[in-house]
C-alpha cells in the first residue's frame, strides 16, 4: 500500500464506497483471464492503449479526467474471497482451483501505468493511459479503467465548455436530482467543478471534495406560507447592533412605496410571499438570496424581494440578490437590474444596484450562447439536467486497445480507417510554438528519441501519406509519465483543487479557434517519421492479399 | 429500523454503499429547513407528490422504479456526528446549537410514505410517491427521492422499449465501459434486468443483484495470438470418455474441408485467429462463443470458428454460437447463418443449424427495429452505450411538489397548464374494461370513497373542461399501497425478480396501440369530478385579477 493511510481512507470512502473493485468488469475480461492462464499467456508482456477517437459534443477538444480513482483502483486491485466464490459460482464447473488460488493472489504490482496529467487537454487517437504489464492483469483492468475515464472526461469536458460559454458569469451545478443515479451526481458535481464551475448545490460533493455548495430555497418554500400570519417570528436584531426591530413591519411599509414606484396594485402582490421572504431573511440575513417567479416576477416576486432587502439594509444586512427559475430570463433580468438601479438612486444604496441575479431554468451551453447574444442581466447560473447527464452527447467513447504483446506490435484493422491502431509502445509529445501555443502532438515509438526544442521535427499524418509537415518547436512536452510501478504510487495523487488548476492552464495554451462552439479547428495529431513507416508495414503484413475472381 | 438485520444489510450495500445518505441533497433543503425550524413551521403537516409530468423517449408510458432504494433510504435517515460537523461549517456562524441538536435527533419516524408498486406501468401527473409527514423531513428528502426515482424509471422504461423492440430475441446489457460512473454501470445492469433484458456482461451485478452475467472474448483475445505455436496446451479431452485429442489438428484438418467448400483461399483465412479460437475452446468447451469479425468475417472468421464447433463436435461438445461486432449485421448474420445450415447439412448436426448468432455494435432502439424490418438471422443482441445512457433521452423530469399543508391544499400555478399541480392528498385508481386492458386512471380526493366495479364513474380531464367520460369499470385497482410508517417498512421489499415479473404483468395490461413505438396513442390520466372542481376553485382563488390599463 502506497497512499498515506489517512488520505487513502478519506479518499476511497469519498469516491465510489467500494463499489469500485476488480469484479466491477465485464464477465469476458475474467474468462479471457481463465483462457489466457490455461493456455500459458497469462504472463505475456502486454502494452495496452487507452484512448478515445473522437472530442466529445461536435468540439476539437477533451479534458482527460479519472486518473485518480484509477490509480486508487490499481493500487487496491484485488479479488476478496467472496469475489472468488462467486465467479466460481458463475464459471463452468471443470475449471482448476489451481486458477482460483491464481486469481486470489493476483494484483497489480507488475503492472506500470503511464498517463497523461488529470486535468490535461487532450486530442483523439493519443494514449491517455498506458499500461504495461503480465497480459492477465493489463487485460482485466481494461473495463473499469475506461468506465473510470469516460464519463469524467465527458463530464469535465462539458463544464469546460459551459464555463467557456459564460464568460465571466458564475456558473453552479445544480443536478443532483436529474443525474444518473447516486454516484452520477456526486461524479458530475466532483467533474463540474474540476472542470471550472464555482461550486454546486450537492452537499455530500461538498463534504467529499471540499467544493464550495450554493443554495437558497425552492417554490414549495413560498408556496408554504399563505399569509403574515404564519410567520411566528417577526422580529431581528441589526447586524451590529440595538434592540430586534420587526423585519415584516419595515418589509410592508417599504413595500407600499415600492408599489407606487413601480406602478403595482397592491392586490398582485402576493402576501404569502412576503412571508416567506421575510421569514427566510430572518434566518438567514446575511445571506438572502430569494426565488422570485412563483408569482408575478416584476408585479409580486420582485416587489417582495426589494421591500425584504431594504428592510434588511435597515438592519445593516446587505441582501444577496435573486434567482430567475421560468419565463423569459434574458428580459426579466433586465426588469430585475433596473428595479435595483431605481431603488440604490432613490435610496441612495450603492451595492443595490449589483445585487446577484441567478438564472436556473432548464439551461444548456447553447442558452447561454444565446442569452449572451442578446442583452441580459445575468451574473450567473444554475445548471441541472443537461450539464450533469451530457445530454448533447451522454458517453465518451474511449477504448483500450493492445498495442504490443512479448515486444511485438500488435495492430487491429478495420475497414474503417478511423478505427486502425497504431502500434507498439509509444511516447506523445507537445510541441509548442513561440507564442506559447500548442502546435501539435506527435506520437513517437519509445525506441526514438525525444524532439528537441528548436530542432526541426517531420510530424506526420498516420494514414495520410502526402500530409506531413516540419515543426521547429520552442517547447516540448513528453505527457506520458509513469504513474503507478512496482505496485506503488509513482507520486502522490493530485487535489482536485489542483487538477482544476491544471484545466485552466492547459486551456490556455489552445488557440482559442480550436476551443470555439461553431467549426472549431480540429487539432493535430501526427507520428514521427519511423513510427508512420513501422504503422504502414504491419498493416501492409497483416491485410491480406485478397483475388478478384 | 424494520429491515431484517441480514437482508438489509446485504441489500444495503449491495445498492450504493453509503452515498445514499441525508447529505445527498441539494443545500437549499437544508437551508430551507433552517428557516422552517426558525419560523416554528417544521412541524407543519405536510403532503408531497412525486410525479413526473412527459414519458420518455416520445412514448406514452413509464415504468416505475427506484421504490426499493427509497425505502431504504428512509429507513436509514439519520445525520451523521460528521455531517451535523459539516453542515455547521457551511451554514452562517450565527446558526443555534439547538438547530444542530434538532437536525442530529431528526429521523423518517413521522413520515408516511405510499407509493404505487415497483415495476408498474404509469403516466404523467399520477402521483408515484405520495410523502406524508412534518414539513422539514418531508422536504429534506425531496432530492435524494428524485434522485433515486428518475433514472432508475428511465432506465427500466428504456430496457422495456429495447425488449418490445426485439420481440423474441434476446438481450444482454454490455454498456458498462460508457455509463456515467461505477453507479451508473451498476444500476443500469439492475434496471435493464427489470425492465425485461436476460442478462449482463456486469460481474459484480451478477453478484449483487443475482442477475445472469453473460460474456465471451474481445478483440484483443483474438489479436493476443499470432500463429499456431503460440497455443501450449492443443489437447481437449473428450467430453464423455476417451483419450485427449489434439484440437487444433481436427480444426485445422476441418478448416481445410470449409475453404473448399466456402470458395476461401487457405492465405485468407487468419491462423492467429484458429490458435485464439482454439485456445478459448480448450479453456471453455462447454460454453464456446467465438468473436467472428477481428478480420474477415466470411473468409476468415466463419471458416475458423466453424472448424473449431466441429473439431469440438467430435470431442463431443457443442459450441454456442458467434458474436458480430462490425459491418452489416443484418447481412453478415444470414451469411453465418447459412453456412451453419450448409455444415449441419453436409455433417449432419442438427443443432449445428441453429447455433447462436449475436450482434452487438452500436445498437439501439431504433436499430433493432429497422434490422426486424430486414432479413436477417440474429437471435440475441449485446447493447451497450445507448441503452446504459439512454442516449435518446438521459434524464426523466420527475418532480416532488407540496401539495397540502396543514390540511389546506397547496397549488402550484403556471403560465404553462402544463405545470399546475394538482392539489390536495388525493388517491390513485385504475380502472379495468371487460377485455383486461386498463382503461384510465383516475385521481380522486382522499376525503372520496373508491370507484366500484359495475359503476359508472365520470373521468374528467384536469385542465379541459368539456373533455369528460362515464366509465364503467370492470375491476378497479388502487395503485397507491403504505410502504413506510411509523419508522417501519409496512410490507418487505420485493426481490429484483418478483419486480421483474410486475413489469411483465403489467405491460399486458396496456393496449398494444398505447405501447407501440411510431405515433403511441397516449393513456388518459383523469380526476374526478370533485376534484375537478376542488382543483378549479383554488385555480381562480390563487390567480390574481389584473387591471388593463
Amino acid at each position: 500500500m502506497s497512499l498515506k493511510p489517512a488520505h487513502c481512507n478519506e479518499t476511497k470512502k469519498a469516491n465510489h464506497n467500494g463499489i469500485v473493485q476488480p469484479l466491477l468488469t465485464d464477465l469476458y475480461q475474467i474468462t479471457m483471464a481463465y483462457a489466457y492462464w490455461k493456455s500459458r499467456k497469462d504472463q505475456s508482456l502486454a502494452v495496452f492503449d487507452l484512448f478515445f477517437r473522437k472530442n466529445p459534443f461536435n468540439g476539437e477538444f477533451t479534458i482527460f479526467a479519472g486518473l485518480e480513482e484509477c490509480l486508487k483502483f490499481l493500487d487496491g486491485f484485488s479479488y476478496s474471497t467472496s469475489d472468488i466464490e462467486y465467479i466460481r459460482q458463475i464459471l463452468p464447473s471443470h475449471i482448476e482451483d489451481e486458477f482460483y488460488q491464481y486469481l486470489s493472489q493476483l494484483t497489480a504490482k507488475d503492472i506500470k501505468l503511464f498517463a497523461i496529467k488529470e486535468g490535461t487537454v487532450v486530442f483523439p487517437r493519443i494514449p491517455l493511459i498506458r499500461v504495461e504489464g503480465p497480459l492477465i492483469v493489463a487485460q482485466l483492468l481494461e473495463t473499469t479503467l475506461l468506465n473510470l475515464i469516460n464519463y469524467a472526461s465527458l463530464m469535465a469536458t462539458n463544464a469546460v465548455r459551459y464555463k467557456m460559454a459564460a464568460g465571466k458569469l458564475k456558473l453552479f451545478e445544480f443536478g443532483l436530482r436529474r443525474a444518473q443515479g447516486p454516484d452520477g451526481g456526486l461524479s458530475a458535481s466532483k467533474y463540474s467543478y474540476m472542470g471550472g464551475f464555482d461550486g454546486t448545490s450537492n452537499v455530500l460533493a461538498g463534504k467529499l471534495f471540499h467544493i464550495p455548495v450554493k443554495g437558497t430555497h425552492a417554490h414549495s418554500y413560498i408556496t408554504s406560507f399563505n399569509n403574515f400570519d404564519e410567520i411566528s417570528t417577526k422580529k431581528l436584531a441589526p447586524k451590529e447592533q440595538g434592540a430586534p426591530r420587526d423585519l415584516l413591519q419595515l418589509a410592508i411599509e417599504y413595500r407600499k412605496e415600492l408599489i407606487s414606484i413601480f406602478n403595482v396594485l397592491l392586490s398582485e402582490v402576493n402576501d404569502g410571499e412576503l412571508a416567506a421572504f421575510v421569514s427566510f431573511a430572518i434566518a438567514l440575513p446575511n445571506s438572502f438570496m430569494a426565488l422570485v417567479d412563483t408569482y408575478d416576477v416584476k408585479k409580486s416576486g420582485l416587489i417582495n424581494f426589494c421591500a425584504t432587502a431594504l428592510a434588511l439594509h435597515d438592519l445593516g444586512y446587505q441582501a444577496l440578490g435573486i434567482r430567475l427559475d421560468s419565463g423569459d430570463l434574458a428580459y426579466l433580468s433586465c426588469v430585475a437590474r433596473e428595479y435595483f438601479r431605481k431603488i440604490s438612486q432613490i435610496h441612495n444604496i450603492p451595492y443595490f444596484e449589483h445585487l446577484t441575479i441567478m438564472a436556473s431554468n432548464d439551461i444548456n451551453e447553447e442558452t447561454i450562447v444565446s442569452l449572451n447574444e442578446q442583452i441580459h442581466c445575468i451574473d450567473s447560473f444554475g445548471i441541472g439536467t443537461h450539464l450533469v447527464t451530457c445530454q448533447k452527447q451522454p458517453a465518451l467513447g474511449c477504448v483500450y486497445k493492445m498495442v504490443e504483446l512479448n515486444g511485438q506490435p500488435r495492430i487491429k484493422l478495420s475497414q474503417d480507417v478511423g478505427k486502425v491502431t497504431i502500434p507498439g509502445r509509444k511516447n506523445v509529445y507537445r510541441l509548442y510554438g513561440e507564442a506559447g501555443y500548442a502546435l501539435i502532438d506527435i506520437l513517437q515509438r519509445t525506441t526514438e528519441s525525444a524532439p528537441v526544442e528548436g530542432k526541426k521535427v517531420l510530424c506526420r499524418h498516420p494514414f495520410q501519406e502526402s500530409k506531413r509537415a516540419f515543426v521547429t518547436p520552442s517547447k516540448v512536452e513528453e505527457l506520458l509519465q509513469i504513474r503507478f510501478d512496482q505496485g506503488r504510487l509513482c507520486k502522490p495523487l493530485e487535489s482536485l483543487q489542483e487538477i482544476r488548476e491544471t484545466v485552466e492552464e492547459s486551456l490556455k495554451i489552445l488557440r482559442s479557434d480550436i476551443k470555439r462552439t461553431l467549426n472549431p479547428t480540429p487539432y493535430k495529431v501526427s507520428v514521427s517519421d519511423d513510427l508512420y513507416h513501422y504503422l504502414h508495414t504491419l498493416w501492409l503484413a497483416n491485410a491480406p492479399i485478397g483475388e478478384l475472381s
